[in-house]
């Protein structure tokens, strides 16, 4: 449990004249009160009341995982045939008579919800949004986070390591993911921040394709994009290798992409823009002759989930500030041709960018 | 692409004086169009307007993916620093001049996207709700989806067969999980329906746990849930085997848990409700006295997401047809003790529930 941020939520309540708030991101609800659960298509909610203990409502069958997990406070659970909306109402208004404003997760919460919501507690006014106070207070890592970070990076240059080693003429894309996934499960981690990609070839000109069946053949590409979650904090990075030797000028593409990373990850520091640290990348690619290429953001914020608040894209005007974490991944997708990715994600510190990943991102032949 | 379902929802559409319908679940957007993709948090729309022919809009970077699936209809992207929405609401308006208005799927779209929308919109009225519509259309399986989850079906039961047999005194959780979907990947199995759950012992009391670092003992029980997408459709199976000899107590609660499943799936039959299926298994638990410790539905609708409409449940009233595909997964979870979880999942026939997993219920000594 984060009781500093609960108070400060809380606080936030009563400067905003807000009887309570409904959180319903469960990144946001492990980050607060350190439940780690994701409740799929089930309700789970943390609500905190102004100037009262907060509660967990969800699942029955968690009720159990909540207490167990340090949960100070109250945990209450529904069955599966309750309406989740109308028992959480009850309670809120059980605790709290007179409660009217609260505020919800608008980037979580859907259109249903909020409906099955306010049919619950007509009298509740859910039009504040609380998403961007909660963005605020995960921003910025503190040390023990960015510990958590920086043992997550170190899994994922162990799964640079097995990837290497299980590249084969012949191996499919599936079969070296698997193995990555394997040894790292064997050696207790837990889960993965996201479905191992491996992509060979051309298949790596589709950004955001999956891992398929493709079997490696000499002399082409093979881009990785991985991550771990390791103490509850995601790691997430990528490196593109040659299996044999590859034309120059694939090899000409992938040094534009390797400049383009290290200039961001070199002059990136705090108080410069997320817009100005696209830029810098862009600017390499784009000055090469790529630009249309690279057709994403340079980077994500990243943290106890692997996507999250900001965006370091072009034309945004937040200023970067230290202990913020983020990745630098440009990239190079020709399509029929071939596609590279390179990417460190790190923290933003008085010294600049330090990346929580250590693979070598010179030009690498296996 | 699935012509007749999008010609199904044209009808729809304009016999409810409806202009069009923006879906955003991705997976009835891969349902309709064919385009398989999990956005995380970027977004994918499928936009179906009155008499007119459907897009497909989502990130500038999955552009040529859309294109390849086969849609034969326009593919947008938008750039990672545009404002989907206002580009969305644009082409909607070039197309459709006077739209006004559109239905949504309110279980999915978040209240932040329906305000960035209706702000990009402000002409537009998304009041109406397409899920229960889209709910109906994917409810019922086609036989050709009907052999997709057969398939899925062996899958799964592979996967447990690689788990019996990875099973030894020091195993972790983790290392028996990662073995199942090491071998599967290996053998082309694109991805896993969700994480492979395994507990040993009084950790599977919790139904809704993870997979943890526990060391497997003699004479525990072991709880496999696990499921592998397989031709983009999902499996979902349990079983729980004994790792060497259990005390009777326990194999007693065994057997009213595969009483229980055994009784709900051979009486399920086209026309019963789906609160009429769940008091058959939850009976024979609360008569054994263990109703307390069932504290979950008896099982969900599976097709090509795992968890999806409808709930079979206490109380509902939804009536079961012909070739709905759902799980049949009673519990009894005694904290402290042990978990004993048991399910298939299948379609209804004429003939009754036909299973999509064959590996044997009966009590397995390992």
């Amino acid at each position: 449990m984060n009781q500093s941020k609960l108070n400060e939520l809380n606080n936030w309540l009563q400067h905003n004249n807000l009887d309570g708030a409904i959180i319903t991101n469960y990144h946001s609800v492990a980050y607060l009160s350190g439940f780690e659960s994701d409740p799929i298509e089930r309700v789970l909610a943390l609500v905190i009341l102004s100037g009262k203990n907060p509660f967990l409502f969800g699942p029955a069958l968690e009720v159990n995982s909540m207490q167990e997990s340090g949960w100070p406070y109250t945990a209450i659970g529904y069955q599966d045939q309750e309406n989740p909306w109308r028992k959480l109402a009850q309670h809120i208004q059980n605790t709290s008579k007179g409660s009217q404003r609260f505020a919800i997760e608008a980037d979580n919460l859907t259109v249903h919800r909020l409906n099955a919501l306010q049919n619950a507690l007509p009298t509740g006014d859910f039009s504040t949004d609380i998403t961007e106070k909660i963005n605020q207070l995960r921003l910025i890592k503190t040390s023990s986070e960015i510990q958590h970070m920086l043992a997550a990076g170190q899994d994922a240059d162990r799964a640079f390591e097995i990837g290497f080693q299980a590249l084969h003429a012949g191996a499919s894309e599936l079969e070296v993911a698997a193995e990555i996934e394997y040894q790292l499960k064997k050696s207790g981690v837990p889960s993965m921040s996201f479905d191992t990609l491996v992509q060979f070839g051309d298949h790596a000109a589709d950004p955001h394709g999956t891992t398929s069946n493709r079997a490696l053949k000499a002399n082409e590409l093979v881009l990785f994009d991985l991550g771990t979650m390791t103490q509850n904090y995601a790691s997430d990075a990528s490196r593109t290798v040659a299996f044999g030797a590859v034309p120059k000028d694939i090899h000409d593409i992938y040094d534009v992409v390797l400049h383009a990373q290290q200039a961001a990850q070199q002059q990136a520091k705090i108080g410069m823009t997320a817009g100005e640290l696209d830029h810098i990348a862009r600017q390499v690619i784009e000055e090469a002759g790529y630009g249309q290429y690279f057709n994403h953001r340079l980077g994500h914020g990243l943290g106890s989930s692997v996507h999250e608040y900001p965006s370091i894209m072009p034309d945004s005007h937040l200023i970067l500030q230290e202990n913020m974490v983020f990745s630098i991944e440009p990239g190079i997708y020709i399509p029929g041709t071939a596609g590279i990715r390179i990417e460190d994600s790190g923290y933003l510190s008085a010294n600049g960018f330090i990346p929580f990943t250590q693979t070598t991102k010179n030009f690498t032949v296996l």
